[in-house]
Formats: C-alpha cells, structure tokens, sequence
C-alpha cells in the first residue's frame, strides 16, 4: 500500500477513509476525558519525527497509527467541551462531511466560470445567512453589495480597509501608494487583527488611532468624533473605523449606531467585526447587537467561531461590492474567459487577498441545512444560557467578582485577591487539564475569560469547570 | 437525522461519513467521462436553490442527493485526468484524508500553545521538503529562516512585500507608513498576485516596474539592473524584486541566479516564485531550474498545484525569518502565554496575514508517507514526459508550432492559421467537454496552453487530447 509510490485507489481509499472516520467519531466519543490543553514541551514531537523524508512510501495504516502516537499528545483539544478559552472554533459533524466533500471535489472557484456551483452556493448561502441574522438588505447581491467568505475575520478587516483606503482617495492609494495622511480608528480593545491590518496596508501603525472606551469597555462614540475631527483639521484623511460587537477581551458591544452616525457624518467606512458574537443574532432576541449596522459599510462575522463550522469561514459583507472589487482586481490574459466579459457572474477571486479558493460554501450549507435556522437557535440560546448560569454563580461566591458586563456567552471574572491568586488560578486549572481558560487584562488588572461556544459543552462541563475554578483558588 | 435541530451523533456521522467517503471514490471512478468545462449558464444553480434556509434541519441524505443533482452540473472538474488548463490544483486520496483529520480534530494553530503538534509538524515537513528540493540551507529552521504554509503563492508574496519593506525602511513603513519611495520589480510575464500584493501593501501599482524579457519571456536581469539604478538614482528606493520559477503564461524559468547577484549589488529582497515549477525538483535532473536561490531572501512553491496536495497549501521560506515577524508581529494580551514568553517556540500567527490557522501540515505529512520521495519522483517525471511528448507531435504536425520553450509539463502552442483559428479550437475542445484548455498571450498572438499536472493524467488522456484538438483545427 503506498510502498512502490503508486497511486491510492478508489477502493482503497473507501476502506482508509471509513478508517479516519471511524477515528474522528471515536475522537469525540473520547475528546471530553482528555487534558484540554496539551501538555507537550517544546520540541516534543520534533524529536520524534524523522529527520529525513522517506524514501518510499509507507502504508496508511502506519500514518495513522503515528497520529495517534504522535500527533494527539501534542493537540490542545479545541473540540473538547471543556474548552472555555480564547473565542471558541467550533465545528460539527455536518461541517467536517463538507469539508470532506470540498477536498474530494477538489476544485478552484477563482472565477465564476472554474465552477460555478462554488461561487452561486457561496452567494446564495450568504444571502440565506443575511436573512438568517436579519443583516441589512445593501449587504445582499441582489443590490449594490454582497457576500463572499474570506478566511479570517483578519482577512475581512484587511480587505474592507483596502476598500476604505481606495474610496477616500478616490483610487489615489491603489495607484500610487499611501503617503501617510490615512488615519484609522478602532477602540483600545480592537482586536489585534486590525493593527496587523494597518501595517500591512501601509498605512503605518502611528496612524491607527485608540479611541478611548466608556465604563463597559465599548468605543466611545464622541471620543471618535473628536478624534476625527481633530485629524481631519490637521490636513489628514480619516478614512476607516473598526467597530467591534464583541469584543474578544471582553465582549463589550460598540454602540454601532452611535459610531455609524459618526461615520457617515465625516463620510468614513465603518467596519463592523462581529467575529464571534455575529451568529447570536440567529436568535431575534439578541439582535439589538446589531443595531445600527445599516450605518455600516461593511461586516464580518465568524461561522467558524460559534456557528459549528470549521475553520476556516468568515461571512464578509459589503454594501458596495464595486469599491472592494475597484480595488482588489487585477485581471491578466490568462484568467480572462467569456463569462468575466459578459458581466454576468461574480468571480470571487476580486473579492479576496488571494487568488485560489477552495468550495468553503458547502460546509455552511451543509450546517444549516442540518440544524435549520431553528436548530442553531436552540444551540446559540443554551450556550448563552449556560455562561449566564455561570456569571450567576460567580456573582454569589464573595471571594469572585465579574470583571466586565457579560452579554452572552463569554464572562470575564476575577478573584478578588489580586494578580497572583488569577495567575495561581490560571496555571492549576490548566495544568489539570480538566479545562482550559485563557486571560485578558481589564483596568490593568489579570481577569479570567470563560466562553462558551463548544459544540458538544453542556451544564455539567461548566458546573465541573466552576467547581474546579473554586478548588484552585483555596 | 436533524430535523429536530439536535447534533448529528458519532454513529450518524460513522454512516454519513463512508455515505461521503463513498461518494467521493465514486467520483474518482467516473471524473474522468464527465464534461470537464461546467455547462452551467450564470445563474442555472442560484435559480434551483431555496430561495430561504431552512427553519428545520434536513436529514443528511437529502444534502447528500442534492450534490450530485444541484452542484455536480455546476462543476469544472479540476480532478479530471482530462484537465489541462491554467496551472493545476491537483490531489490524491492521502491529501484528502489529511484534509478529513484535520477538520476532525479542528485545532487552531495560531500560537504554539493552542496545538503544539500543529507548530511543529508544520515545521518538520518543511525542513523535509527542504531537503526533498534540495533548497538552500538558510530555509531550514536550524538557521536564522525557516518555513511555513501559506494559503496560496499570494499571500506568500504578500508576506514576503511586508518584510521587504520593513527591512528597506527600518521599519519605518511598519510605523509611519509608506511614503511613495519605494519600488517594486517583476517581469512583464509576472504574475498577477505581485501587482495585487503591490496594491494591497500600500506601494502603488504605479511603483511596480516591469521588467522586459528575453525571447523566452524570461527576466532580463541587465534590464533589472539598469531599472534599479536609474531609481535610485531618482532618489527612490528599490525594495523588491520576484522572479519567476515557470511563469503561468509560458513557464518561463527566470534567471535565478543572475537576478540574485543584481539584488544583493543594491541590497534589493529577492522573493521567487516557483508556485508550480518547485515541485520538479524533487527531481535531481530538474534542479536547475532553483540555480542561484541561495541568493533569494524569500521562496515559495505550491505542493497544492503539482504535489498531490489539495489546495490550500503554499510552502513559503525566508532565509531571515526574523524579517518576516518584526513586520507582522501584535501581541496582545489575550495571546500572551509562558510558552510564547519563553522563546523556545515559534507562533506561525506572526509569519501570515491572518491570526487563525488550521492543521494543514497533515495533508502533507500524508502525502509524503504515502508517495515517499522516489514516488513522488516517478510521477512528476511521468508528467514532464507526457507534456514531452505532446510538445514533439506538435513539433511534427505543420500546421501547428511550438509558441515558447517547454522545459517541464507546459505546452504553449498555437495553430499557425492565426488568432481567429486558434480561438476556435480553444471554444471546440473546451465546448466537447472532452478536455479543458486555457490561453495566454505571448508577442501579442492568441497561444494555446496545455499543463500536464493532474494527478492521474496518463498518456491515453494527452493522445486524445491532441487528437480532439487537431479535430477541432479542421
């Protein structure tokens, strides 16, 4: 099998897929009684690998043994229900048979015409989920905008900024580059995504202004607009604004109406990063998240963070799909074909950094046709459910106390004992591996990060977690 | 199965997934009798789909039967032995399955920390591919370089600007921003992702040189040369220069090493792109077509064109990865932990654009067990010899000629009727849907293409190949 270098045949391959299947459903049957965050030192697994290639193949059973023997010590189960750290990743069954298929089929949707059941399912899914969350109709493809899925919510935010970059100097910064008079904003809690984002656009990290935040953590509406202001006056060029709904410090809400005023006021591009806390508003009742996002000129949200589909699969939108494309296409002989020229299609590789793309559209269809939009309620609801129960208890242990305002499914929490009791917290809780919990820091001081957004966490996980949270801090 | 909203159980997704796993051998089993280029007019599949999602779940069996009746018609199938246009994204069973676990296990290696395993098998299989090309030893990660996979052969020469710049600068562009001063250089055969990188980093399109090229559409390093001086002398300042490993019109191999040597004279960073080609030189026959990269500070090939690994997946090295992490580094406290603290390990999410990364070292790692380095070997010389062969009967047929050297598994050809002639064969064979052909421009004629890569190409698929396009020619 493999040792002569030959090709796997489809028979083969039925019995070797059956077999990673097989390891995948036994994964998760086991997944829960595993230390979640690996206990490999560095240079572990290194170690034991070979130091050349082989030279001839070897059989697939072998490989697969070795994932076990070598690969699993050195994973930090993300998929484990008693995983609480950072922002979830969540994934499912559904999702996981998608990205099956996706692989299998194997193809590139560059352009429309390089298959296009990949670009028509991917906007066709996007309009379902703007429905689903019920987004604002510019960000559909039956008007001026539309949705496409970039890899990351850092690939989202990089592009709309290249679109805000392009509008402001009327296409100025495309052809000859930025000189420095480009200003960014986004609060002191955005996310580090769109730090990176300004780098990499040239515009330089002096020029992204931190507005300040209120008393929950959220932009300051009027700290915005003088900053704006203030720059605008000096000769500059405001031209972007990051709004976070859910922020991942501490999941504090920007008041996205309020900033989006702001913006339209000094015609700058408001951003709107949902990441994680975008799939709420499947659930009508936590919509008002988004209220104001009309203002917006573009939004991402992350199905790949709690919306059961796997990494990677950020759904960005934007209301006007000409000022992305303006500035992202490029078109050489070699891609030209008839259906670019006739205008009728969408080729999605203008919409993105990249050029090739992978059929990501059909493991979202896959998710929601397997919950339907009620199932994902359902799912959403209990994590809140579950995180609010948990903000509960903390609220009555006196030795705790919440940290930030916890909307939904993420709780920031402190022991009131200072830095070192959280640190001491932090290392036993994680060094048990009965969970893992990451940190942030608020007003300067350690707070602990509990989110909820696993698949498979249930009452009993964050009953055990809050137990074992308690225990360490005695 | 779903309808009530519930998660799919490990024993449903046992079934589903051999339902899948099933399907995609029988895929295989019959790619190669269906039209390659899709049929499907703009529209044909957004017009059969539910113009709502689902407010129930769907049992899986009913998503499953509507790939094979709603997306199948909709596919350009890049996996048929029968595809020979653009460059290919080919794979092989091992990949897929690589691609399955790593969806299973649904880590994100964004840090060290988050899946140890992730980091380091990432970086093992690099220096094993290292060594399988036999690159130059800065690419190592036992040196000061080191590599890392990227999403696509753009956004390595996206990361590989970036660092460019900041090494021109000082990492003043990092700070300040870009100022117009710096310059860019690709040949006129370049790529398109340069001119997008160039535009997105903030450069401007205007400030990307190109280059002129010989008779064999090869860079001319004295016209770099002089192009470099003269900018310099205008008191700008040149900060980056690709060549071209198999450029995508014709697989020009750009001069490598003379390139180099004008880059290290002016101290300009030389990225090469050998997003196809790389993969020859498993071969110790085709080597020289990387003759001079140790002269290159950055390098890129796809394993997810030509070895048998299903996109995504670019393998990038930089001899100074030091560069590459000072330009793209933000540390923000939620990310902060001891291992990152320690310095003993490496956190890709500094070496990409976006934060997240999924386990996509696994397909490889699979591939390269299944094949071992003489299978891989035996196939890429099996695909060089069949685009050999296809090259000596258009040699001997008189109609038709030889548009530009074919080193390696490209064939540009042309009818010698003329642009007219030649655009109707391409509309023939690509209307047949016995085969798929794309075309480039080369000295302003229409040329015909033909790239021998997919995985399971074999001779009896090039011979009806050329006999359809003659047929067409008639």
């Amino acid at each position: 099998m493999g040792d002569d270098g030959r090709h796997m045949t489809p028979d083969e391959f039925r019995a070797h897929g059956r077999a990673v299947v097989d390891w995948i459903a036994d994964y998760y049957e086991r997944v829960g009684s595993l230390p979640v965050l690996s206990r490999a030192e560095p240079g572990d697994l290194r170690a034991r690998l070979p130091d050349h290639p082989p030279s001839r193949g070897e059989p697939f059973d072998a490989v697969l043994a070795d994932v076990d023997r070598l690969i699993l010590p050195g994973i930090t189960h993300w998929q484990s229900p008693n995983f609480f750290a950072f922002f979830p990743a969540n994934t499912s069954f559904p999702s996981i048979l998608g990205e099956l298929l996706s692989a299998g089929l194997g193809v590139q949707g560059m352009l429309w015409a390089t298959s296009p059941a990949c670009t028509e399912l991917e906007a066709h899914v996007l309009d379902w989920v703007a429905e689903m969350l019920d987004l604002p109709a510019a960000f559909r493809s039956d008007g001026p905008g539309g949705g496409v899925i970039q890899d990351s919510a850092s690939g989202a935010v990089l592009c709309a900024l290249i679109a805000a970059r392009e509008r402001a100097t009327a296409g100025g910064s495309n052809e000859r580059g930025c000189d420095g008079r480009l200003v960014a904003y986004a609060s002191s809690h955005t996310h580090s995504s769109v730090e990176k984002a300004v780098k990499i656009a040239g515009l330089g990290r002096e020029n992204l202004r931190l507005v300040a935040v209120d008393g929950r953590y959220a932009m300051r509406p009027d700290a915005l607009d003088e900053a704006i202001r203030a720059y605008r006056a000096a000769g500059r060029i405001p031209a972007f604004v990051t709004a976070t709904v859910g922020t991942t410090s501490s999941n504090a809400l920007d008041p996205v109406a309020a900033i989006g005023r702001v913006c339209r006021e000094h015609g700058v591009w408001l951003h709107v990063d949902a990441a994680m806390c975008g799939t709420a508003a499947v659930c009508p009742e936590f919509r008002y998240i988004h209220d104001g996002l009309e203002l917006a000129d573009s939004y991402c949200f992350n199905p790949h963070k709690w919306m059961f589909t796997n990494f990677d699969c950020d759904c960005f939108y934007v209301a006007d799909r000409g000022a992305l494309i303006r500035s992202l296409s490029v078109l050489p002989e070699y891609l030209k074909n008839r259906a670019t020229e006739s205008g009728a299609v969408t080729d999605y590789r203008d919409w993105q950094v990249p050029l090739g793309r992978r059929f990501r559209a059909l493991k979202l269809w896959f998710v929601i046709r397997h919950y339907g939009v009620e199932g994902l309620r359902r799912h959403v609801r209990r994590h809140v459910e579950l995180a609010q129960r948990f903000a509960g208890w903390v609220g009555e242990d006196d030795r705790f106390e919440l940290a930030a305002p916890a909307p939904l499914n993420l709780v920031c929490f402190r022991h009131r004992g200072g830095d070192g009791v959280n640190q001491q917290i932090l290392d036993r809780v994680n060094a048990s591996g009965a969970l893992y919990l990451t940190h942030t820091r608020l007003d300067d001081r350690l707070t602990l990060r509990l989110c909820v957004g696993q698949t498979h966490t249930e009452l009993s996980h964050v009953a055990a977690a809050w137990d074992r949270i308690r225990e360490a801090a005695g």
